[in-house]
C-alpha cells in the first residue's frame, strides 16, 4: 500500500550467524555460515527481497589474541565480500566499515569508487577511527593514537578522499573515438593535498562513481564522534537503550548538523535493535533465555574487555563490576564504555549478569517479543523523534532475518511506514539523500 | 583428446577493450566496455569456457596526468573487480596486481586471503614494486624509492605476508559448539615481525585460505627482478621478442630457482603474446595495420614516456630516438627500458616508428597471422624451452579472445598441448603447483 507518510529506513547489520554472543552455538544456526559466501548471499537476497535500504558489515583489523582466543567471529574482508554481493544482488545498498587509521586514503577512495561502479551506485562507507593497540601493532606502530588525534586525522582523511572522488568531474570521460580523446584533461584535477597527516597528489585513477561519493556512515556517539558525525555523516548507527536517550541523541545530532548549516534531514539516524522474535512473547523470551544460557562466560568476558578497553579476564564472575577508570582515560569506544558502565551501575550487576545482559546485542537494545511488539517499538521510536529507521541485528542468522522479513516488515507496510518496493536505484536514493556536488565543477550562472 | 604430454598453461591478460594502444578506437570494440563489469564478466566467462588457467589484471596507483591526459585506459581496482568475477565464474584463477610499495602488508594479506576464500581457492597475486614518482606522491612521499630498495622492501614484505597467511594453522578453526570453542588457540600465532621496513604483530583476522597462500606471480625481468622471481615467484609473466631471448630468459630463471634449492618446475614461465588473428595472414596483417593507423602519436608518446621513465613529449616525431640515459639511472621498469632501447637502436627507428612498433603490445611479441601460425608459434616456444605457457594479450576485446578461443585453442588441443577441461579446482592445481606448507605447523615424526 503506497503511502505519503514519512518512510522509515531499514539496514541489515551482517554479523556471521547472528548478533547474539552465543548464536553460533544455537541449534537454529549453522556455524559453517561464518565462512561461507553462500550464507552472506542468502542474507543479502532476503534483505533485498524485503526492500531493505542496505546491508552493513562491521570490521576490525586485529586478529584473535592467542592468549585469549575464542574471540573470532567472522572473517570476510569488506571490499572483497561486498564486491561479491554486488554481483549477487541488484538493488540493495552495500555498506562496509573501513578505518581511517590503517588504510591509505588513495587506496580507500579508489576501492570505494570501484565498488560504487561495480554495484551501479550502491556503495556506502561506515567510517571508523579504530581503537585498540593490537590493531596498531599490525601496522608499524607500537600503540594506537589518542582518541582526539584519531578524529583530527579522520577529518583530514575525509578532506582527502572527497577531493579524490571529485578529481574526475562527472563528464571528464569522453571516449571520443573520432578525435582520439579518452578524457577531457580540463576536467581532471590534481588535488595537491598537503596537510598534517597526508600529502596526496591525485587525481584518482578511476572516474567519479555513480553516486559521486559513497554514502558516508558513522557510528561514534562520544563527544568527538558526534561532532564528526555532524560534520560528515549522512547516516548514523547508534546504540540507545531507552526512548528518552534515543530522543536526546536524535535531537542533539540534528541540532549539531543544523548548527553547521546542514539540512537536518540529510543525516539519517538508525538505532540498532536486536529483534528476538516468537509467535508469543513467552516463546520469544524463551529463545532469548536459550541463547543466554549458551554464553561461555570466559569468551564473553573477552568480548566485553575488548568493548570496554579494560581487561576483566581476572575479575571474579560473581562479584560486581570493579571500579572502572574515568572515561577520559579510555582510548577506545568512549560512548559504548559509558553505556556499559551506566548499565552495570544502575542495576548493580555482577560481571556474569553484565555479560548476560550484553550478550544479546553488545549494548544495543534487545527486543524479545512478538512481531507486533517489535513493530510497535519501531513505530514508537520512529514517530517520537528517536529514529529515522533502524539497524536490524537479528540474534541468529539467517533465521532471525527470515522471521523479521516475513512477520515484521508486512506490519510496517500495513501501517504505511515502509516501502513495498524500491523506488530508487542507488543507495543514496534509498535513503533519500542527494548526490554530492563536485567541488571542482564550476556552476554556470 | 586426453594427453600424457606436458600441458601448457594459458592466462588471459585483461586490459580494457584490448591490448593494442588504439583498441578503443577500432570499430570492432565498444569503448563503454572500459567501465563495464559485464564486459569483464564476459571475458572471464569466455576464458573459463576455454579452460584457461587464469585471468590477470594489471594495475597502477597513479591517476592520469592532466597535463598529458588521455593516458587513461581502464579503471576497476583489482580486489573489487576480481571478487565480483569470483561470483560470476566457478573454476578460472583470478590474478590481481598489487604493489608492495603502497598497501600495508596486513591489508594485502587479508584481502588476498578473503578473495581466496570467496573464490574457493582461485586467488593469485602479481607482485610489483611500482615505479614512478607520481604514484609515490599519492602516498605521502615526494619521490619513489630506488629500484634496489624497492626490491629489498618487497623481500621483507613477502616474509611478512607469508607469516600472516600461516598465522592460522589449517585446522585452527574448531567451531566446536558443544564445548564452546571457536578456535584452537594453540594453532593461532602472533608473527611478531620486526624488520627494517615493517613491524607486524599478527595473527591475521581471517583463517588460512583454501590455497594456503595465493599463487605468487611476478613480472620483473631486470637483474633485481629475476632474483626476486627466483626467490618468490611461482609463475612469471615476461616480454621476450625472439625465441633465443625467450630460451635465454627461461633457462636463466629455472637455473636461478634451482640454485636456491627450488624445483625448477615450480616456477612457470609465461611470455606474453599479442595474437592478431585473421582467416588469412593478409587479413591478420590488415587488422594490425588498421589498428596501427588509429594510434594517436601524442597519446602513444605519453604511454612510451611512462613505460621508459623518460619524458619524450617534446621530441620530434620523425627524428630518431634521442640518446637515452644509462639503465642504471632508470628507476622504473629496467628490463622493459632495455628491450625498447635495443629495439629502437637495432632497427634505427624514429619516435613515430617506435610507437607504432610498441602500440601492439608494449614490448610483447605481436603475432599477426592465422590460427595455425599462432598455434605453431606457441608449440615451438613451448617445445623449445622458452615457455611453460603463455600470457594471452588479445589486441581487441572481446573479439580477439573469442577468435583465440574458437580457432587457436582447438588446434592446441588437437596437438595434445592443452587441456579439454579443468582437472583441478584451485588456481594452484591448474598450474600444477603445490599447496605451501605452513611454517608454524610442526610435522609429526
Amino acid at each position: 500500500m503506497p503511502s505519503d507518510r514519512r518512510q522509515l529506513h531499514l539496514n541489515l547489520f551482517l554479523m556471521g550467524v547472528g548478533h547474539h554472543e552465543a548464536a553460533w552455538r544455537h541449534p537454529r544456526t549453522d556455524p559453517a555460515g561464518l565462512s561461507s559466501l553462500a550464507h552472506y548471499q542468502r542474507l543479502a537476497a532476503t534483505a533485498e527481497a524485503a526492500a531493505f535500504d542496505s546491508v552493513f558489515l562491521a570490521d576490525g583489523v586485529e586478529g584473535p589474541d592467542p592468549a585469549r582466543a575464542n574471540a573470532w567471529i567472522s572473517h570476510f574482508e569488506p571490499f572483497t565480500l561486498l564486491s561479491a554481493l554486488a554481483v549477487s544482488t541488484e538493488r540493495i545498498g552495500l555498506i562496509g566499515t573501513v578505518s581511517t587509521g590503517f588504510t591509505e586514503p588513495y587506496n580507500l577512495a579508489r576501492q570505494f569508487a570501484s565498488l560504487d561502479h561495480l554495484s551501479q551506485g550502491r556503495a556506502g562507507w561506515n567510517i571508523v577511527t579504530s581503537a585498540g593497540d593490537r590493531a596498531a601493532r599490525n601496522f608499524n606502530r607500537t600503540a594506537n593514537q589518542e582518541h582526539a588525534v584519531r578524529y583530527q586525522r579522520a577529518d583530514e582523511y575525509l578532506e582527502v578522499v572527497r577531493a579524490l572522488w571529485d578529481s574526475w568531474e562527472d563528464d571528464a570521460l569522453l571516449l571520443d573515438r573520432e578525435n582520439g580523446l579518452v578524457t577531457d584533461s580540463a576536467k581532471l584535477h590534481e588535488i595537491n593535498h598537503s596537510g598534517e597527516h597526508f600529502q596526496v597528489l591525485g587525481p584518482l585513477n578511476i572516474p567519479r562513481g555513480p553516486q559521486g561519493h559513497p554514502l558516508l556512515v558513522q557510528a561514534g556517539s562520544s563527544e568527538d564522534g558526534r561532532g564528526f558525525a555532524a560534520r560528515h555523516a549522512e547516516a548514523v548507527f547508534t546504540a540507545q537503550q531507552t526512548l528518552a536517550e534515543g530522543q536526546g541523541f536524535y535531537a542533539d545530532l540534528k541540532a549539531r548538523a543544523a548548527a553547521l548549516g546542514r539540512d537536518p534531514a540529510g543525516i539519517v539516524v538508525l538505532p540498532g535493535i536486536v529483534p528476538v522474535l516468537g509467535s508469543t512473547e513467552a516463546e520469544a523470551k524463551a529463545l532469548d533465555q536459550e541463547l543466554d544460557d549458551l554464553i561461555d562466560p570466559t569468551r564473553a568476558i573477552g568480548t566485553l574487555s575488548t568493548l570496554l578497553g579494560v581487561d576483566l579476564s581476572d575479575h571474579p564472575l560473581d562479584a560486581p563490576l570493579p571500579p572502572l577508570p574515568p572515561v577520559a582515560a579510555i582510548n577506545g569506544a568512549k560512548s559504548r564504555f559509558e553505556l556499559v558502565r551506566d548499565l552495570a551501575e544502575r542495576d548493580g550487576l555482577t560481571l556474569r549478569q553484565l555479560v548476560g545482559r550484553l550478550g544479546g546485542g553488545r549494548g544495543h537494545q534487545v527486543l524479545a517479543g512478538t512481531p507486533e511488539q517489535v513493530a510497535d517499538h519501531i513505530e514508537l521510536w520512529f514517530g517520537q523523534g528517536a529514529a529515522d529507521g533502524f539497524n536490524i541485528m537479528p540474534p541468529i542468522l539467517p533465521d532471525g532475518l527470515d522471521l523479521f522479513a516475513e512477520h515484521v516488515v508486512p506490519l510496517l507496510r500495513e501501517r504505511g511506514l515502509f516501502r513495498t518496493e524500491y523506488t530508487g536505484r542507488t543507495l543514496r536514493e534509498h535513503y533519500g539523500l542527494p548526490r554530492p556536488a563536485n567541488q571542482y565543477t564550476s556552476v554556470a550562472v
